[in-house]
């Protein structure tokens, strides 16, 4: 049986029973790639009904591999209409078009690093532009090499098989690679990622930046599939955790809610959550590149703790049919990354370098701080005394920090939107979910929980009350991770109701857990209209194509702008062009 | 009987008996100006003992306005001696007057925005400089109207009534009219603030900058009453808090303090609180602008949180003769502002506009947390529980935000004093509330009320030790809500003798109750000599007066200073005139 | 018996028993300096097998003080061989020599500030290279009259004497030693510091800059002993606690360590101790203003809480053979300095002038706020309770602050080094040490000690896997202040481990007490080879001899890098010298 990545394959987490979605799939049409699984999944889909449908043995001899291969050409060339790249519109006569066609042509012959001396092209020499076109279409003859930068094996591995074929590449083409395989190397710094990229999540270009990927094609799925897509994992999970606590709350006994409703919730969330570690296992094997890229994204990388969050949130929605005990080795395996992870992202806040706190500042690092206390939750759930102190201590140290610094706005914050934006929702989740974790830890609701509860509600009801500013936002899957807080701010309540149950908790609970469902719900229609009618769940992943060094033919626009915010805030309260300073 | 609104008029406040004051006020000479109050006061003068003092009936029908805006004439032409504008000394020769006086002319005629379009006179021409003086008493021959953008029927109504009387307006001055309600709409944003503002308050006029209203006269009394006259009921009431404690505290026995003492100061701080209520009431009625731009000012927004601050002071000063059980109503009216504003406020820290806190960030800002702590101590002594909790950690997480930010320093916190000044007390406040206010709610005087009373005592002692630095400020009104922390700590430390009953502690309270006293007394000593003797308590409020726009001719100055202060620093750390740089 | 002020002289505390040393000293051969010792030593070195050693009388009378004149004398004249100052290279004929040698002479001339009016030779006019050659053996023919500005008594006192013999100086070097010591009067201000001095630790001078005292020269040992000495003195006598709880810990009874231990390591921490108090009183008595100059240095300032901390720990590492009752006042009298120095510096970071905790944040600053902590330690083992919660609550407050503002590395903080260094390792010293003085306060290792704890431990493990940025580093004696938050932090495990007894917490402080020794033997090991072996413990203390206004050849240069942090990246990121501009 096959597994198709597409956005059709998203539809298998929507279908009630997940194998089920397959064949919706296979009815929409689009079942353009193949792909053998990698031998050991991070995740076994255990629970998965039919657990063959991934079971695909993976080729064992490196000669095997030239049929992934083959199976990449047919994945990378199922460009669409929209996708023809320009080429078909014949230069009718204008200069114009003369002289932007071979800078076109330039950067595709050095995707990576168009500043770089290797294989540079001459300045000002305008080369002919049919060439480019000419070059190209030799190019694509076999298949689109631009893609290949960002591949795990493109250069060594596919000229092997290329002489092993018996079919020698041409050199030049060779010496490009070679040149590509030296730049893969080192991706772009973190100057970069905030110089080329702009807006509240830096995933899009700025005007003057160029792409090292074709921004006018559809992209392989596997690169456009990035790492916030687990958000998804996050706030299906959640629910799950919120129509448990629903179910055995005795405060909220009154709502004689069904412990199915978490049964089903958290099936799919594990669905869910297996098919999202698929496709993204998939990516770190074949584009390993982009990983790399993601990983190095300042806003990007705080996504990387959600997979594990993910799992905290399906072990503590686990429904009571299922299992009720445990191990507690299981919290040892997932508290692990995300300790690995903190070590790395702290230690880059306070070690000076690009990464530094008063740079990267963002509410998104919250995604990196909640973890602690989610699983401070969990291990205290499950009797474990040291570790989830452990956990909470160093959230709350860094809690702290982050708190302040993101409330302070400092103007050196350059990932700090300007205007409020639905990841400022995330400042509600360290406290609420501390405030359930002091609860365990300390074995009732007392009052550190409630100073923590009560800050995770005054933070809401500034967010609610500025609910305004957040309109008119493409919409992002990074969205799905900003979902959690207020399940969590629900769940929270809830148990606070249960410390002190009257009638205002409970309205609070029942708002709360309302708004939060609400919410999912209406996330996953826009989902599922991005992903099967608008076809542009997963668009071109901008972010992790950004060139490494500033684009040349920009750099005067760039001047304009290349400085720091500070510089701005001064520029800006500078008349611009005043006649009068002439005088 | 009659209220007079003016200097003499704070007199009622220092007279003994409340109303006797008016008798004063009369024999002062200086009864200008007549108003009918408000129908419904915002603070019922119950206890006062004459309360029809200041219970004269409202016109109730809109026909009746013509009377109160008559007396608003009446109101405004009381220029005294000082303030004849300039006009009679007659131009005798001098090019230099010629030249000055067109332009103080021109100013007159577009009072609002100095820099808009509407009814700009043409730049160059040096206009006739008897022009403007024939226009100005043109305009004073019915009443001064530089006054009316800050009048809240200045346009309409006025006209209104003028066509009602039969004397229609000339058509330039009804464009001028249109041109100003449309300018009304908006206040200067707060950049203009920081540019025109200076001082450790933002209350000085830059020298580049012109104010919108007449500097060289007195502006009618309403528009110079600021809201920091509510400092006053903070540090009356907070001293009939302190006499309470020490006349109910067993470790102050020893000093027999007489509970009259606390019965007098409340009833001197209730009949302060009402009439200051009164007379801000009608400043919003009749000068909602002035009100607008105070609001707007972005150190003057947080003593908008005094008012109800004295409330909760006045409710916890309450004697024990009067009554000891206080509804829990009056602690959730009381609340509902404060939270209202702390959402605002607060939300303006954090959503990144102008007002974001790494540029706001101002000792001032402690009344906007101390809120919470008054709140939840008298909450908590009311015997409230969840309530009181939800302020202590509504302002204990604001309170870690801002004071991490005060004692960082930025640079880019634009109106934080370059030296210590007497807000810096107000650093005192917030901790010491708190230690109060965590010993009620835990109900004993625990570990973290330690914590908290010593991080107050260590503040007091680090500012004390520098008190050197507190002198040759100019007297301002707003130090009365300086005092107020000075009070707070003396409380908590007689709360803390009750608990560590020995003689250093017992001295400690003494010599701080002392030092709160006495400081108390002298602010009052100077505040009667600028009411009485200077007259010069309440001068023009140039904070408002500000511009919306930078004046044309004064920008070639501005460019040398608008660059914000890091471009100061750096300036600085650069030789000026540096010859040797040319060779 | 006379002691010996050198590198040498530190030879005593290595010898196993203290006074066998000056043998080993004298032996080596370098007995230059003859000092009697102050008549009231801070330190009563009671313990000290033979404690005449060190007490030689003072003369009483000034008269007495030409002979403590002529071995200063002695004193300053023991050049080395590497310190010739250049002059016996005879200026052979080449022009660069001429135009060097003269302005050597003239900053000879003038040590302190070069940019001042007195005595300033006239620019441009090329003095004779022969006279600064002839002027500075004419001075040395007496003394090297260069170190008299950092002499207490090198102006009017020597006059005096030379007066009293009979011999008066010439008038002009009079008229220059007024100059001088007018100068001396001011020190250089912070942005001098920052100016001229680089490295993390502010101790090299940069590249423009010239010192007022000569480079090419050792100058007198005392002008070479910093204040950061004092960090042996934490790294021996936090090993004397780390040994004393190694022994009497039931969790660590295993080991079976003997307490004898403890006994030998603080008799060595009291001799070591005695030493060094003993020469920087003589520093203090002799060369004021050097210790001036530390005082105002920005991060040197910090050690000036060293030796407080020190006696704290030697009081904590008491051996129980000695005594085990200290009287309280002993707490009070070593709190006290550490009251008074807090005031002082946690003002300034507060009150905004130069020294805001925006500009010299630095991790240092750590060694003034862990005196809070150790000093409740101590307080609450000795049973005291109030005090040590004072402390307690300084510490923790401030704490914050500097914990929220180091880790936000604001581009402000200009003293923050670049990259990682050793003296992040004072971020472990705090949280370790609260952690033990909570759990002595409150009575158990409770729930805010857990917290503390793990803060420490992740703060350990978060720099432990950044190790690989900690070499390359040049020795610095300021290392051994860095050693003792490892000792705190294994001191913290061993209590840790009492409360939770199992195989992994006692390897975790067998572990981190091994990691401890280990690195203080290392320490220990570069430290006598430096002292002993390259001579070079003590180098030329840079930092102390910067001019108080930017040398005047410089300007140019300075231009380039005088505008602050903030200008330097909008400098960097603006592309230096581009062609394309200009176009």
């Amino acid at each position: 049986m096959l597994l198709c990545l597409d956005e059709a394959s998203i539809g298998i987490i929507w279908a009630p029973i997940c194998c089920k979605g397959l064949e919706a799939a296979e009815l929409h049409g689009q079942v353009n790639v193949i792909f053998g699984p990698p031998p050991s999944s991070p995740v076994e889909a255990t629970d998965c009904h039919e657990p063959h449908a991934i079971s695909v043995s993976m080729p064992a001899s490196p000669s095997g591999l030239h049929i992934v291969q083959a199976k990449k050409v047919l994945f990378i060339d199922k460009a669409g209409p929209t996708a023809i790249d320009g080429q078909p519109n014949q230069p009718s006569d204008s200069d114009s078009i003369n002289s932007r066609q071979p800078q076109q042509g330039k950067f595709h012959s050095q995707p990576i690093s168009a500043g770089n001396s290797c294989g540079k092209p001459t300045e000002g020499k305008v080369s002919d532009p049919f060439e480019s076109q000419l070059r190209i279409p030799r190019n694509d003859s076999q298949r689109d090499k631009r893609f290949d930068p960002f591949k795990t094996w493109s250069g060594k591995l596919e000229r092997q098989l290329s002489n092993l074929r018996g079919k020698p590449q041409e050199p030049d083409l060779e010496a490009a690679n070679d040149c590509h395989s030296a730049e893969n190397e080192t991706v772009p710094a973190v100057d970069r990622y905030f110089d080329a990229l702009e807006g509240p999540e830096l995933d899009t270009l700025r005007a003057t930046e160029v792409s090292v990927l074709p921004e006018d094609k559809k992209w392989p799925f596997l690169l456009r599939f990035p790492i916030s897509s687990f958000g998804m994992c996050l706030g299906v999970s959640s629910q799950a955790i919120l129509w448990k606590t629903l179910a055995i709350s005795p405060s909220m006994s009154f709502l004689h809610v069904s412990l199915t409703v978490n049964l089903v919730l958290w099936c799919i969330s594990l669905a869910l959550m297996a098919t999202i570690f698929l496709i993204y296992f998939l990516k770190i094997i074949f584009f390993f590149e982009a990983v790399r890229r993601e990983y190095h994204h300042p806003i990007r990388v705080n996504f990387f703790f959600a997979p594990w969050i993910a799992c905290l949130f399906l072990v503590l929605g686990l429904p009571p049919s299922v299992t009720v005990n445990v191990h507690a080795a299981i919290w040892y395996v997932l508290m692990a990354p995300i300790f690995c992870l903190e070590l790395k992202i702290y230690g880059q806040w306070m070690s000076g370098g690009q990464r530094r706190l008063s740079k990267v500042a963002n509410p998104s690092n919250h995604l990196s701080i909640v973890g602690n206390f989610v699983g401070a939750l969990l291990g205290a759930s499950m009797g474990l005394k040291e570790g989830p102190i452990f956990f909470f201590a160093v959230g709350l140290a860094h809690y702290t920090v982050l708190f302040v610094t993101l409330y302070q706005r400092l103007p050196t914050n350059a990932t700090l939107p300007k205007e409020l934006h639905p990841v400022f929702f995330l400042f509600v989740a360290a406290p609420s979910v501390a405030c359930m974790a002091w609860a365990k830890i300390h074995g009732d609701f007392d009052y550190g929980s409630r100073i923590a509860y009560f800050i995770a509600m005054f933070l809401y009801a500034s967010l609610a009350v500025r609910i305004n500013f957040f309109r008119g936002f493409r919409f992002s899957l990074a969205w799905w991770a900003y979902t959690f807080p207020m399940t969590g701010a629900a769940v929270a309540t809830i148990k606070y109701s249960m410390e002190v149950t009257n009638v205002l908790t409970q309205s609070l609970s029942v708002g709360l857990s309302a708004i939060s469902t609400f919410t999912v719900t209406a996330l996953l229609v826009s989902t599922i209209i991005h992903a099967f009618i608008l076809h542009d769940l997963f668009p071109n992943d901008i972010s992790i194509a950004i060139t490494q060094k500033r684009p040349k033919f920009s750099k005067k626009l760039a001047h304009l702008r290349s400085a720091s915010s500070d510089m701005k805030d001064i520029e800006a309260s500078l008349p611009k062009n005043n006649p009068e300073l002439e005088l």
